[in-house]
Formats: structure tokens, C-alpha cells, sequence
């Protein structure tokens, strides 16, 4: 049965979405909202949507789901004038946002249970590409798409909107939204605010010590990465999950006490412990790979200091799809590494891995 | 005049500089120290070093300038055991210690003035490979090397030591040891804690949340990287450069202090200043690149999700060097990303980014 979508935000994330629904459903009619018009055009241009429109309302009637793929505090004000629209019965209303219990918690205020089936989203993939040029049907592949079930969302609902995003190739977990919200505080919320507090305190502290700018090396650049971050959309965040957030931050504070004591004590066991439990986890855990992308493979070679390797081991790997490739970094410098290349499937890496093993002498290992 | 130089520890940084040394002056006569005897046997082997022993003692009395590459420990316990023995005439010794006062202190109370002329140094390169099997004479290049004089250093050794040392191609830059420790305590020392801090957190979060294992990207993995480091060498370092350290720590939590007050008052335009503060710091920090390199060059292509592009890509720039290659990632998530090249001069990005511009219609920019 064809359906009419409704995704209201034509930036990378409403209009991957749009190309990844159409994909699964190419008889489905999808159409799209967004406020600024270079975005609308390019996605009717690009057929990335069949209708765009510039009022949220135009299309409300219509649609059997719509996809709220704005900013948090315009996920929430959309929410409260989606309610007061006349709606299709049974309409699936689901969002993007990076914080979900805010966003749960505007859609139980302002929709009402039955008529329409309200389930928060979090699709965890991104790009620093941005707007609807960056449309990519790729973008969800092999990536979590978080869905947070509540009151308001009825029992068909996930397995309906899941067969509507089958297109995307993305790996749906379910999950409460506060616990969303507490995890991603963890892994995500609260290590912005360290970045963005470690490059100000080092701002700060170059004022008197000149050198700090110069002798910052690669440790430090990643420490401070997202601290580049869009500061809108992490003032959101913050905003919306306040106390999971503050949470963490308390709890850290009384780590650095801790490491500030047995520093104090010149206690050389316990500081040893402190790094070498966090040597373990960082290796248990595996964040080395894509963050939930299991399926993901990455191939590692030992290559000598010489010009044109690279390119000779991209020969000998042509045709096989390379996801990523870099040379690793390690905690000094940045020059001496060994080549990374991560690849979509087992069967690439393996065919990789024989190719250099059999081709080359170098060393090779696999994650 | 030929020398012989002794370089006691013939891990990574030893004997890197041994080749480092011999490309400036291939009349020298280098000897080395190490404990262990793989290193010792790889050195002798593969002609890193003219002579090996195990003994402290055995050259001690024939060198003319003294390296300790060994652990900021050991470096101060050789210190002692140095002073007791019979040395020549205006021998220069040195160290490649990560943390300098505590190392300074030590030979300013072991060594006597006059006789020896010591000044510490710390080049800052490395690499994840450690002992003499990966030694590099490339090491060093375009890399700072610090010397810290103290009162312990006459006035002809750091011109002498820049001459012996002339075949790193290293920069040498001069600094008080003190302001070195608390420079480094800034970019280095102190977020490793902030790191391990960070895992360790996270670690124990996951007991109760076993999601944050799963839901950890890019940006945490970035942050957590430094945790892997080895624990022994990162415990002397807190150990030997406590009161800088502390001093960065309580000023953080000070800031976090802050950053919980703004977010409890649920103040959005401090948290987006916070944020947007930290963003401006970081692009106008400069420390994308390498630290302390300059002289590296960056190209970034915006490159299509295409098999092969980067092989395409790498192929139209055959025969220039490639010191570096990645995707670069974004903020949340890896796949989607400018492919960055450094490059080693000038007049090789030149000639890439004409390359590139020419032959491709990839957008192309320049750092």
C-alpha cells in the first residue's frame, strides 16, 4: 500500500532519510518542509522529495508519517503546532533530535494518545556536510537508529515505521529515552563540554605561556576535535538533558579530586592503577571501531617510510571498497604509523588481507 | 675533530638519534648502553651503534657528549651513578626525558659545574613502535627538540649539541625547564588524566548502562585515545611534574564548576558563548597540524562516495611525497568525510593541489 511521507527539514539528515525511504519504496509519495529555500529547491531538483513546501501545514493533512528532522527546539514547537492541524487518523509522528526525553515529553503535552502514534527517533550518523547537496542514501548504512518507545507510541508502530525505513540498512535498537539521554550524556554530552573546556583553559593559559599553542601535539587535537562543533546545536543538547549531564559532570569532578590527591601523595601504585584501568577498558570497550558498526573491518599494514606505498597497496586492493584509510597516529607524533583501511564487509577484508599478505612482505593484522 | 658519543638506551629515541647523528657525522664513533640484550644485538647488527654494553661504566670514560634515553627515572639514577665516575674533561651530557625540572634538579645536585656540562632536552617525536628494531634516522625531522639550560650548561654546549646533532633536522628551540613542565603540563600531562578519567567513567558507567558501550563514537573514541599510552612511562611523568599538573587540574575544575552553574541556571546564551569561545580557540589555535611543524602542508579534497576515488586520486599524484593521508572525520559519525593529504613542502602541495584541480572537478581547498 503506497503512503505519503512527510519529512519536515530537507537538511542531511531529513533528506539521507528521504533517499534511503524511497530506496525500499519507490512507489511511496514523499514529500518535504523546510524553511529556507535553497535546500527545497535542491531536493525537488534532485527528486529527492516529489513536493517540498515552506509551510508546515501544508501537507499535515496528508501524511500517514511525518519525520521531524529540525532542530530540538523546533522539533518541540512543530509538535505543539502538529496538534493543533487536522491530521490523518493513525499518523505516525516521529523525530531526529540528539536528546530524546525532552522531546517525549513536548509530543505527550501536546499529542493525544490514539489518534496519533507519537515514537522519538535518534538516527546515529552525521556528516560535516550539511543541507540537502550532502543527500546521501548511504548515510544510515550499518548505523544505529535509535527508536524510544513510550505512551504514546501504539503497539504496530516500530515494526510499521521500521518496514517504512527498510531502505536504510540501518540496525534499530529500542531503548527508554531517559536511558538514551543518560547513555549519550556518557559518550557524547558530557565529553563536549571537557573538549570545549580543555581548548578554553588552554586559551586561557597561553596568554602568559606562549609555547602552549606550539608544542600542542596530536594528543591533544583530539582531545579538543569537537570542541569545532556547531555551538547552537550543542546548547540545545545541553538544554535537554540538564540533569543526566550535570550528573556526569559532578561525578568527574570527583575523579579529578581523586587523581589530584594521589598526585598530592606522590602515591606512584595508585597512579599506575589509574592509567593501566584505563588501558584496559579503552581495549575492552572496542570504540576502536565506528561506533556501532560491528560490521565494519578494518585491515592494518606495516609500511615502510617510502613514497608511493600507499598508492601501490590501493592498486593492489582496486576494486575493493575502502570505507576509510589513515595513517594511524600514535601519542607523540603523527608521521610514523601503520596504515589503516577499514572495509564495508568480511569478505573485502579477507580478500585485503590476502592480496598484501601474498603481494607484499609487509606486516599485516586485522582488528 | 671525530667524537664518540655514547647514547645510553638504544629503544626507539636512542638509537634514532644514533642515526640521526651518524647521517650529520659519519666519522663519529657511537657506543651504546642498553640493558636488555635484543636491543643491543638489533643496534650492533644493523649498525646503529659502532659498540654495545650493559654496563653503564664501560664508555662512560670516553665520550664526549653523554645521551640518557632511558625512562625519567633511570635518567636520574644514571645521573648519580655518572657523578661517580671518572668522566672526560668537559664531557656534555644530555637526556630525552618527557618532564625536565625533576631531571635538571637531579643533575644540578649530582653533577658539579665546570667539569661536566649538562643541559636537558626533550625532542618531541615518537611513535607507537618502540626499540632499537624501530629506529629511524627520519624520526626527528621538522620535529621539536627542546633544550632547557640551567646553570649546569656552559655557554658553547647548546651550538655544540645543534651540531652534533645537525642530521636529525630537527628544531631546536631553547626554554626555561621549568616553563617547559608547565607548558607540557597544558597540552600533554594533564589531559592524559582528563582521558583516563574520561574511560574510566565510562567504564564504570556501563555496569548500570550497558548501552554506553555501544552508543561510544568518533568523538569519545578521540577523546580516549591517549588512554592506551603506556601506564609506567605517563606515572613518572605525573610523578616528576606534580605541582603543574595540580595547578591545571584545580583550575579545571574550576571550570567545570562553571559549566554546571550556567547549565543548573539553564542560561542558553552562556553555554553557546562557552561552546562558540572553545570553537573560535580551536580553529584559531592552529593546531590542526602536526605540533611544532610548520613545514607540513595541507590539502583537502572533498571527495565523492565512489570506489576507488582515493586510489584515482593518489595515482594523479604519483611521485610526490605523501607524509600523511585520511578521511577526515566528522563529529558524529566516520564514514562521510574530505580526504586530507600533507604533504612535506611547499612546493608539493603546489604542485598537488594544481594536479588535483586540473584533472579533477573535485572542490579542492587549502589549509
Amino acid at each position: 500500500m503506497t503512503k505519503t511521507i512527510y519529512i519536515v527539514g530537507l537538511g542531511l539528515i531529513g533528506s539521507s532519510l528521504a533517499l534511503g525511504i524511497r530506496r525500499g519504496h519507490p512507489d511511496y509519495r514523499i514529500v518535504g518542509y523546510n524553511r529556507g529555500e535553497q535546500s527545497r529547491q535542491i531536493a525537488l531538483r534532485e527528486g529527492i522529495v516529489d513536493e517540498a513546501t515552506d509551510d508546515l501545514s501544508h501537507f499535515a493533512a496528508e501524511a500517514d508519517v511525518i519525520f521531524l528532522c529540525v532542530p530540538i527546539r523546533q522539533t518541540i514547537r512543530f509538535l505543539e503546532e502538529l496538534s493543533t492541524l487536522p491530521l490523518k487518523e493513525q499518523v505516525i509522528v516521529t523525530d531526529t533530535g540528539s536528546t530524546k526525553k525532552a522531546i517525549v515529553e513536548a509530543a505527550e503535552t501536546y499529542l493525544s494518545a490514539g489518534k496519533i502514534s507519537f515514537v522519538g527517533g535518534h538516527p546515529m550518523a552525521g556528516s560535516h556536510k550539511t543541507g540537502a547537496i550532502a543527500a546521501d542514501v548511504h548515510l544510515f548504512e550499518n548505523a544505529y537508529y535509535i527508536l524510544t518507545p513510550s505512551r504514546l507510541t501504539q503497539l504496530d508502530t516500530i515494526p510499521c515505521l521500521q518496514e517504512i525505513l527498510s531502505g536504510l540498512h540501518a540496525r534499530f535498537i529500542e531503548i527508554d529515552a531517559g536511558e538514551h539521554d543518560r547513555v549519550t550524556s556518557q559518550v557524547s554530552h558530557f565529553p563536549h563540554i571537557l573538549a570545549s573546556s580543555l581548548i578554553n583553559q588552554a586559551g586561557a593559559y597561553r596568554q602568559d605561556h606562549p609555547f602552549t599553542q606550539h608544542f600542542a601535539a596530536g594528543g591533544f587535537r583530539d582531545m579538543t576535535r569537537i570542541a569545532e562543533s556547531e555551538p547552537g546545536m550543542w546548547t540545545s543538547i545541553l538544554l535537554t538533558n540538564r540533569s543526566s549531564i550535570i550528573e556526569r559532570l559532578e561525578e568527574f569532578r570527583k575523579r579529578l579530586k581523586h587523581v589530584q590527591h594521589i598526585i598530592e601523595a606522590g602515591d606512584g601504585d595508585a597512579i599506575w592503577q589509574f592509567f593501566d584501568q584505563g588501558r584496559k577498558l579503552r581495549k575492552e570497550m572496542e570504540i576502536h571501531k565506528r561506533a556501532g558498526v560491528d560490521s565494519f573491518y578494518d585491515l592494518f599494514i606495516n609500511i615502510p617510510d617510502q613514497e608511493d606505498t600507499i598508492l601501490r597497496i590501493l592498486e593492489l586492493l582496486r576494486g575493493i571498497s575502502v570505507v576509510n584509510i589513515r595513517i594511524n597516529e600514535d601519542n607523540r607524533s603523527d608521521i610514523h604509523g601503520i596504515l589503516q583501511i577499514t572495509f564495508k564487509t568480511k569478505g573485502d577484508l579477507e580478500r585485503a588481507e590476502g592480496i598484501i599478505r601474498n603481494q607484499t612482505s609487509y606486516q599485516v593484522f586485522v582488528d
